[in-house]
């Protein structure tokens, strides 16, 4: 049965990046284990929620990897328990032997742990990817695109398609959307077109939950590489393997939401803008509603907030600039906090229409284009127009 | 009404060592908050949860803390909506002035807040101190007699004696008890005696969440003025002061627990076993009833745990030396880890009697004497005698 030796450290790791997939949560014994199965090539390890899996192998050719596989076989073994135990043990190697009932023997240095394995026959199967497209992504591109969209996920199923992010690949950009309908974000990138992409686009709407798990286990220097199948998607990054579902259904066209008819204009620092909501929100926190009112006219522009039961706030910001008609509009200071964060320390303008329609924050250099951009929805107050 | 300015960042830090005491979950409104006293010298700040009281002044005598008072006053307002709004604000000085109803307008940068204080007079009396004993510890040494001693705080309140560590301060040493009845801590050290301590030796029972809090704001090289009186004791430390209600009752006689007259010693390092007790817990942690077995024998000294749903765990030990009758003994594996790191990585020396008796742990390099020790009561197993 399944015996073999490998570098601790090079398996600690690779049961970590595979355990963020295994879930503990689940009424499904199986799941809340990792499957390892010891191939005469190498290690192949396995974690899986039923909707993101993720796979990792380790390869006896790399001798950095000091593997060496005595008897091929598969087990499953409850993944916090293996990941936290691997890490603690005290040798440069690590041997796994699995005797009699599943029962798994791990030693490292004068240590030995019995540990009751599962049947490796009863871990779900994978879906065969068969891919009618495939294509590459830069690694620290694809990571900032996320970060700059999935702040508008969705978390509630009510609307499936809004818990992902809407991709959209075409010849010449990657563009991506995310929506709750409170807000949305948007991004558009200039890509080159992969070999075998036509003159329709590749559209796919992926799980935020698969793309915040992809984010972890990605790093900046490497590419994606990926396959697209009708329901399934594959993330290949080194000897990672990330596999989700797509999400079925319609995502809305947002294109209509976005226009450049604004009445008022603010030029701020998004740092600065950061810092004043922090302090609205102090005063918010213990009260029931958040809400944060913005005021511009010829003279100023005003942050002001008000907690019954704590007090209120206010505060005039220094503005790089402002123009259009005097406004007085609402909003949740969550969403502008966030949607602020996206755009990394640079300055933004922020184009409003009237007080009950949303408005448009997008970069100062390139306020025209809808390639970066941030909507928020204001709420409606009383006295609100 | 009160009004004065202060450097916020010294303002910031006093208001995060006062709020230590304030407890946000008292259903005494005022405890919610944090007193301020501002008077012609300076600005005194109160925490209290009723039985732990924090006090800071900031004296307007240093030029440093930038203190400029208008008026002088007091007020009473929330404790963590005051620390985190302080720490948030932009500018290098803040404005506190009380105006009508106890509102307060809190000024700073171009920001300004007004916040629902509290009626100061409806604020607790700290009761007068009118000690029979006045002496200095020097803080980083009680900070470390606490640190060793603190572990055995019993946080069950059924017998409140055993929720303080018990101190007794003679002539020419310090000596530290705690115990919950399964485990006993004690530390003794040299201290030179104060000058009004007569042949009677100073007892006190302090409440551990006293000595907590108090470690928190002791830095290592400043001394402790303490005085005492029959039910309360004050800890001074530079501008803050903390006073604490005493325990009431008898500590018991714990001196006929330690004996000398052990059969079998076992001689480690202390970091080893941590960490092979911290592989033990691994497997442990997920079963119902923590118990880790020591075997010794002439050849070899083994630790040992078994968790039915999870498994088995063995480990043969790197010991410096043993001695004595072969031994097979079981306990509670938290208990030796939090014991053991007392040593602060120290060889240990660990006292057996038998199975069914407490065990002692001390420094291997002066082993005979009683000065630092931890005392674990053994877990009766069947097959233990």
């Amino acid at each position: 049965m399944m015996k073999f030796t490998i570098n601790r450290r090079i398996f600690d790791q690779a049961l970590k990046v595979v355990a963020k997939a295994a879930s503990s949560k689940t009424p499904i014994d199986v799941l809340k284990g990792i499957k390892i199965l010891a191939t005469s090539s190498g290690i192949l390890l396995t974690g899986s929620d039923a909707t993101i899996t993720i796979e990792d192998f380790i390869s006896s050719d790399n001798d950095q990897n000091q593997l060496t596989i005595t008897e091929k076989g598969a087990i499953i073994l409850d993944s916090s328990l293996l990941s936290s135990l691997i890490s603690k043990l005290p040798g440069e190697q690590v041997t796994l032997e699995v005797t009699s009932n599943f029962q798994t023997v791990i030693a490292s240095g004068n240590s030995e742990y019995t540990l009751n394995g599962q049947n490796p026959d009863d871990y779900p199967r994978l879906p065969e990817i068969d891919p009618y497209s495939t294509f590459k992504i830069p690694g620290n591109l694809f990571k900032k695109v996320i970060n700059q969209t999935i702040i508008s996920v969705s978390t509630n199923e009510i609307r499936p398609i809004f818990t992902g992010i809407h991709v959209e690949l075409s010849n010449n950009d990657l563009k991506l959307v995310a929506t709750d309908s409170h807000r949305l974000s948007q991004r558009i990138v200039p890509l080159e077109s992969p070999k075998d992409i036509g003159d329709e686009p590749i559209v796919l709407n992926i799980p935020g939950n698969s793309l915040s798990e992809l984010k972890k286990i990605v790093s900046d220097d490497e590419d994606i590489d990926i396959q697209v199948t009708n329901n399934q998607i594959l993330f290949k990054v080194g000897t990672t393997s990330l596999y989700s579902n797509l999400l079925e259904g319609m995502f809305p066209n947002t294109d209509n939401l976005l226009t450049n008819s604004e009445d008022t204009i603010l030029d701020i620092s998004s740092t600065q803008l950061i810092s004043a909501v922090a302090r609205a929100k102090v005063l918010l926190a213990s009260g029931s509603n958040k809400v944060v009112k913005l005021e511009l006219d010829e003279n100023k522009v005003v942050l002001s907030g008000h907690s019954a039961q704590v007090g209120n706030f206010e505060e005039e910001l220094d503005i790089l600039g402002a123009d259009g008609n005097p406004l007085s509009i609402s909003f949740n200071p969550d969403y502008l906090e966030s949607a602020l964060k996206t755009f990394d320390g640079q300055d933004v303008r922020i184009k409003f229409q009237t007080a009950s329609r949303p408005f448009l924050i997008v970069p100062k250099e390139s306020a025209d284009s809808f390639e970066m951009l941030q909507l928020i929805t204001p709420i409606r107050t009383p006295g609100s127009m």
